[in-house]
């Protein structure tokens, strides 16, 4: 099935806003087995969207469209898309209805250009918003004028992402099932790699999987900051058989480097391990700022494991909250192996985890030195038995360094919780 | 002039990665007065690669191009445009060199596959990259075969963002503004409000500034969770005069709910006042998780300001770390006024610092009670002569919602340090 996602939207353009819809629909439409073929940003004015969706509509089975559905003079979608399609517009009682209805219960008079949201094309079905007043679009195209008469669907969903997410899980996602139903399935699986770099895990599956890439495997890799995501990917009768045998020969290549398949991130991984033995964490946070609690805060459950993070930046902080000792401040400096680990055995103590994680180093783009460039970082991880600290160098800009530095964390404590060696070294002792 | 954007990756389309080039390419232009016409993602394979440069070179006076430049076997770009444009590929020594040498500093062996990425289509000029293996590319195409002739450019850049990025800044920026020299400018200006809906936002000003608008002003909006942008453009000699008569409309109209203006965000503006006036800040995170502490970590500097952030999720830390006293949770609950003003109180007196910011609510999507349902937050704010507490009630998914809770802590902090009236009344006192 040939799917294509228009967004409209000069923000997206002007680089003031980041395209999640891209991101959550790509997500959704893989676990349906389908990948989105094409996707286009244009500006939110008319002959721009006219033309992306004829162009989409000339190649495509399924376009979806996002934005430019509200009250506001930038909002042009449905009114170009009815006019391209040849379908005058009515105003639907249901629809505003609905949107009065919104109002009342936000207690806010209803202005009058809201009402423009109630226009539903001739013929589109409706696709009910509880979320905002506009409402998403459907048009089932029997004979697509654009593609020598075969038939289309065009999908028009709303910007807002708290709008277009429910509308698309409850009402489109039903509908997309039934049209994706004849079709031979695409089957993929992702692994996860953590500590490896991009060209080192296509450099060692090429060779092993090499005679499935012939019968048809399609081989895919993705590199976030510190993980690398190798894809496995095939279609027809046999993918699920082919995407499970390439799937054991790289599990025995990578062995405790993979922490998971499909979309389960590292951090979800951690406390999922933790959740099952009901085992609690703190967390003492410097260069990372409280990225590190702020991403684990994101997963639901996790306040049944963390029960404290703390992000000290200030030496006074370390030495107050953690028990951090100002001769190991002043020794070593707030930098160094020795207030790692103090840091880690100070959060586990005062808290009462049964692991503590500690991370203190140097962000940049400031504060370097010969003997401690910036990018260099101690993590250390106290656990009921022992204290481990490795020393990195992790040379990125300041949100790269605290992404790469958080999956470091948190690879140390899914090693140590499932008792795998750790691959990196114990960093030697401070030297004054 | 045109300019179109082309991101290859199947990662994009499968909703692995967020399109941040993007984002950060739209800012750089938009910076130089230039807008991108079309933006456009496909997947990392030659036909599709093809077909997009093709189609963007049939419209646009600069087309660029992100990844597909590396060694592994999904990385197409260089070969696919270099046999669309008739180029020949030439190993070049230099290049060559370069990556030899990068693998060396690295101490690692380079790997055979790499040795593609020293491969420079003829007439193409090559874009160093300090930061990587591959080169960017640029061709200056004198007669666009695929647009009658016209002169364009076909700008190819590294696919990750910290070889890409200063790849564009140094090498990138300085030939396109010699390209952009002749045109006529586009200014623009992006006001930044926090604590109005957009359709207020849009309703407000649509009046006031309907003459301009007749002239050629262009209005856009962007909502983020919290925050609306209302972007001020036009075109050219009159443009600047246009934006400005504008912004001052739109200042009188929104006052003190305009934080800032620009790329300036609102945790960047608290930053900036706190750092002007050499105060300090601490921090106390319930529900937010470390997003506070995080988001303002991401700006250099805030090692100057902030002290301490303590993500105290359970009780017991919030009772060690701040000081909450028992009593006060048991009677009142942790999700109450009187718990947000002993956080924000116990963090300023532990910390010292000027000002604390706390937050406690219930993020969902568990936890809610008819009296205090999932979405409800105390905030409060302790400065050196009184403490704040607001209640707010934000139904968002666990992300937006940390990001709304955010923005409403920074806001309450920025008003309170630039002595302007609190938008949001005060919380009662909590009922036992």
């Amino acid at each position: 099935m040939n799917i294509e996602l228009i967004n409209t939207g000069a923000e997206l353009l002007l680089g003031q806003t980041l395209n999640t819809h891209q991101l959550w629909l790509g997500q959704q439409l893989a676990e349906m087995g389908q990948v989105i073929g094409r996707q286009m940003t244009v500006p939110d004015t008319a002959p721009e969207i006219a033309a992306a969706v004829r162009e989409a509509l000339s190649r495509a089975d399924v376009v979806l469209t996002t934005g430019g559905l509200g009250p506001t003079s930038d909002d042009a979608t449905r009114e170009t898309i009815a006019a391209l399609l040849n379908r005058t517009l009515h105003e639907n009682a249901t629809v505003l209805a609905h949107i009065r209805e919104i109002f009342a219960t936000r207690r806010r008079p209803m202005p009058e250009s809201t009402r423009v949201q109630a226009l539903v094309p001739e013929g589109a079905q409706v696709l009910a918003n509880p979320n905002g007043t506009a409402p998403g679009l459907a048009f089932e195209i029997a004979a697509n004028p654009f593609r020598e008469g075969r038939p289309a669907w065009l999908i028009l969903l709303p910007g807002p992402p708290r709008e277009l997410r429910p509308m698309f899980t409850d009402t489109v996602k039903p509908m997309l099932r039934q049209i994706f139903a004849a079709e031979p399935a695409f089957y993929s699986r992702t692994l996860r790699t953590v500590g490896l770099g991009e060209s080192m895990v296509a450099e060692r599956v090429v060779g092993p999987l090499a005679a499935l890439v012939t019968q048809g495997l399609e081989l895919g890799y993705c590199a976030h900051s510190g993980a690398v995501d190798l894809r496995l990917g095939a279609r027809g009768d046999r993918a699920e058989a082919m995407v499970h045998a390439a799937e054991r020969i790289a599990r025995e290549l990578f062995g405790a480097n993979i922490f998971g398949a499909a979309e389960e991130s590292l951090e979800a991984v951690v406390l999922r391990l933790l959740t099952e033995r009901q085992q609690t964490l703190a967390l003492a946070e410097s260069c990372t700022g409280g990225f590190i609690a702020h991403r684990l805060t994101n997963l639901p459950g996790a306040s049944a494991v963390l029960l404290a993070g703390l992000v000290t930046y200030a030496n006074a902080a370390k030495e107050k909250f953690l028990g951090v000792r100002p001769e190991s401040l002043q020794a070593y400096g707030a930098v160094s192996a020795t207030v790692a680990r103090e840091m880690a055995e100070g959060a586990r103590r005062q808290t009462g985890a049964d692991y503590a994680l500690a991370v203190t180093g140097i962000a940049g783009p400031g504060g370097g030195t010969p003997e401690k460039p910036v990018g260099t970082v101690f993590l250390a991880l106290a656990t009921p038995t022992e204290t481990v600290v490795q020393r990195r160098l992790n040379l990125y800009d300041r949100e790269t360094f605290k992404e790469v530095t958080a999956r470091q964390a948190w690879d140390l404590l899914r090693r140590a919780v499932l008792g795998l060696p750790q691959d990196f070294p114990a960093a030697p002792a401070d030297s004054k």
